[in-house]
């Protein structure tokens, strides 16, 4: 008998096939490889791209100050050259007869995440992911200064099958003039919760799942990264801080290296139990112009790219999930990775 | 600049390029092909499905009734061999710790829409397209008798891009014990709309539609296609009945030979300019449990495949669009079809 599960956060139910349940040889994927080809994000092709908003470049103490858009950095971030939305103008809400509109004002960039075409998040060194967490930090705090923009995603496609058009590992940025409906329902959901039992639901849920530990994936001092209960994807895993924090950005400085340690980690284990997935990678998070708040808690949530979303699923918003998350979480708990070394390189195809 | 654009129903904003609209050339899509080999829902191999529950076999006055799981069918309906909801059972909600789940009851049944398996709902005669229409009505007014159903879906995934996992030309039927939360949203928008103005918002929809033309895609009688404001999908289109209706399976009965006409013409509209897209269609309509309402507007709403969704899109809810629903009217209201003939059909491949 399939099983109904309800996220307790947003109360969206899904289906939990639990009969015949899908093992990750049992899915067709599209494996992520590299192509090689020009590349736009690579070491020495700066001047491709946009001019940098940032880059961490780590020079020795005396030398030269390092040079904009030239070689020598680590992490690198540019507006995107094809923007969703425009950076200039304001944000002209009017009506179009009984419809709504307003102007597509809003901040698109890329964080390019190493300059090396052969690597990503799950084999650069761990330091190096770190640099990526700070920069998508340095961004937000940066972006929240103008008061337009609402609200600031940070999102990642990895490989083609999961919306990436470059396959040289990098993330987005998006920064909204409105805070979307989906993240206001998740918002709202944790306030209802909060009203009622004045608890955090993603505290509660941490404290839960780590008594119960069929559905923990990894743990360290920081973060818990687990398979939420009712995950509309097989294999979808969520990396929450244990301690609460509303905003990604007002994470205390202490935990991006945990944090950086826990992606790498989840990351790996993915690729070496469904052999490289394409992903989404989304961070949730308060809105930016809020204050801190007691009852949302930020958190990652990863979605490896292995079924097909259709019309079921559009016409509902349920999802159809064949994999039992209890399954999804054995299965990346007991795939052995280390994540402190660098790891094998993929090789070119 | 691009634009953000409302759905006035269920207040989801979208992201409409204006700037680089993409063409239908601009994409590079899967186009549906046949590949043939053994199939099950091909005419002689009734014996490879489960017993059908409803099938449609004209015959001739005076000669033998025809058998059951017998060829001589047009339309032939059987419960999905790999369903994703048990039929029996009770609803069991129960507890696990702080989270919520039921029993995955439920009704899943494939509409088989024709026996020959070189044809689409596009290219299969008119009558053809009218028969599939009334297999959904029937089955829909029986399950309603079952209490535990609260929702009906009808919807089809065309194409292996779209989800399909067989070929041959099918639609599904999935009749669920909760109501949708996305269905309750749309509901909710409609009936918030409607204590505003006392009007079905899809009613003032088609007024303002019909009035203006420019995102009107085709017209008959009694149904009018277009392309909504506020698309998720570049060429995404919906059909609405002209006549205020909250339920598909209440229309009245002279109206499914305007719908299927006007559900042929879209699809071949679809298949010329696009070239044989993956499409999902879905019909959205009233939950099957409660009586007819002045608020909700059943219509069927048809998204093809031509682009991935993205980190972004899980991230938010919000759409990225990169067709202006004027410009994709215009390519489909120009193309021209001839939806009374048979059409050609498609090639083996």
């Amino acid at each position: 008998m399939p099983e109904l599960r309800k996220d307790p956060v947003v109360g969206r139910w899904v289906i939990i096939s639990t009969d015949r349940a899908k093992r990750p040889t049992d899915f067709t994927r599209e494996q992520v490889k590299m192509r090689g080809g020009f590349c736009p994000f690579c070491y020495g092709n700066e001047s491709k791209t946009p001019p940098e908003v940032l880059a961490y470049r780590p020079h020795p103490n005396g030398g030269p100050p390092p040079q904009k858009d030239s070689p020598g950095w680590t992490v690198r971030v540019v507006p995107n050259k094809f923007p969703a939305l425009g950076i200039e103008g304001n944000i002209g809400r009017q009506a179009e007869g009984m419809f709504d509109k307003m102007n597509g004002i809003g901040a698109h960039e890329v964080v390019i995440e190493t300059p090396d075409h052969n690597l990503t998040l799950a084999t650069l060194p761990e330091k190096r992911v770190e640099d990526v967490l700070w920069a998508y930090r340095d961004r937000i705090l940066d972006l929240k200064q103008d008061k337009r923009f609402k609200y600031t995603l940070i999102f990642k496609n990895h490989g083609e099958a999961a919306g990436a058009s470059l396959e040289h590992a990098h993330s987005q940025l998006i920064a909204l003039p409105i805070v979307p409906k989906q993240v206001v329902e998740e918002l709202d959901g944790a306030k209802e919760y909060y009203r009622y039992k004045e608890r955090c639901i993603f505290c509660d849920i941490i404290r839960q799942e780590t008594d119960a530990g069929t559905r923990v994936v990894a743990e360290n001092n920081d973060f818990v990264t687990l398979a939420p209960y009712a995950p509309r994807f097989p294999f979808e895993t969520w990396i929450l801080p244990k301690r609460h924090e509303s905003a990604f950005e007002n994470s205390p400085s202490n935990v991006y290296e945990s944090l950086a340690r826990a992606l790498k980690t989840a990351l790996m284990k993915m690729d070496s139990v469904l052999d490289n997935p394409a992903y989404n990678l989304v961070i949730h998070s308060s809105p930016v112009q809020e204050t801190t708040n007691d009852y949302y808690h930020w958190h990652i949530e990863i979605m490896p790219k292995l079924t097909k979303t259709a019309g079921f699923e559009w016409g509902t918003g349920f999802y159809i999930n064949p994999t039992p998350p209890e399954e999804a979480a054995r299965f990346l708990r007991e795939a052995t990775v280390d994540a402190s070394p660098a790891a094998p390189q993929p090789a070119l195809v």
